[in-house]
């Protein structure tokens, strides 16, 4: 197999049945331009969680298959709530986790097991954060499979991230309507 | 209708379709105890979500009906990492938000809509943060309906909260299978 196929391979391997999202898998991994990296500080206990997504499995009996859970500074936090916008600069991280199910007496309950790999998307409304085809719309895009923090598998944001995101286009591309915390 | 009658209604029409742990929707709400109360700081913001649980809707191609989102102060998870155990007086709060559901190209994904309540857990393995029917088993426990902060339903935890402990007993009680920040 060619160094590109056996890539591909394995990142069906850890993907299993992917999500529509996943499709960022199509291309091979390229080291991130420094702001779209997966921040060093520990965002899960440093920063703050606005909201997790659970996404339904084929079989919905099945429960969650996935979760995702998103981060941002608490100082953007703050900003949005001041300005109903998030600043130049502000990063989110979203961490896909693989979801595992237990029928417990609250009822089917599915919870945070493998990481499955992470988005990172950074505010440039102003496009000066980066140029490139992980740059546009306001934004940087990048998901970097499994704990990888430095080599992303996003080539073209409008490829690979976009079609995910257009039905929040009027929220700035962002799914607010999950993030409690920034309702006032 | 007597005062007890009428609240068990208004609590009725809060819930909807109860989960198992709205039992706890059986005692009249009375002033829980200092240490039980819903923290007044924004935990949500302060402090660190430990991970969230998605419950299965009754149609589960509806999504999930309920998402339960945990959260601690940061302190106590750098004890926990280092011990292997919360210290006395850790306050643990769980919002439990009914969900909201969209089918976005992502498959049908399931967020927080509206707050149902919330659940207080305060560590007490020496047994000297209160006494009565809300503690017991190395804890003290509370469930508040909404956005009520003192006022409890929950009269005697045995009868209220344990039941939907009882499966991890052996993990002090607590869902830590749910909590990816305290594996190592």
């Amino acid at each position: 197999m060619s160094r590109k196929l056996i890539w591909l391979a394995a990142a069906a391997a850890v993907l299993g049945s992917a999500t529509a999202e996943a499709q960022v898998t199509k291309s091979p991994p390229v080291d991130a331009e420094q702001v779209l990296r997966v921040p060093s500080v520990n965002y899960r206990t440093e920063w703050v969680q606005l909201g997790t997504f659970s996404v339904l499995a084929e079989k919905p009996q099945d429960g969650a298959k996935e979760l995702h859970a998103v981060y941002t500074e608490r100082k953007n936090v703050e900003a949005y709530l001041n300005d109903g916008k998030f600043p130049d600069g502000a990063v989110f991280v979203k961490d896909l986790w693989n979801a595992k199910t237990e029928a417990l007496p609250t009822g089917t309950a599915s919870f945070a097991g493998d990481l499955i790999g992470r988005f990172v998307m950074v505010k440039d409304a102003a496009g000066k954060l980066g140029s490139g085809a992980r740059f546009g719309d306001g934004w940087g895009w990048a998901f970097f499979l499994g704990n990888e923090t430095v080599k992303t598998v996003t080539g073209d944001y409008k490829v690979d991230c976009l079609s995910c995101h257009e039905p929040v286009r009027k929220q700035d591309l962002q799914f607010l309507q999950g993030y409690p915390i920034l309702r006032k």
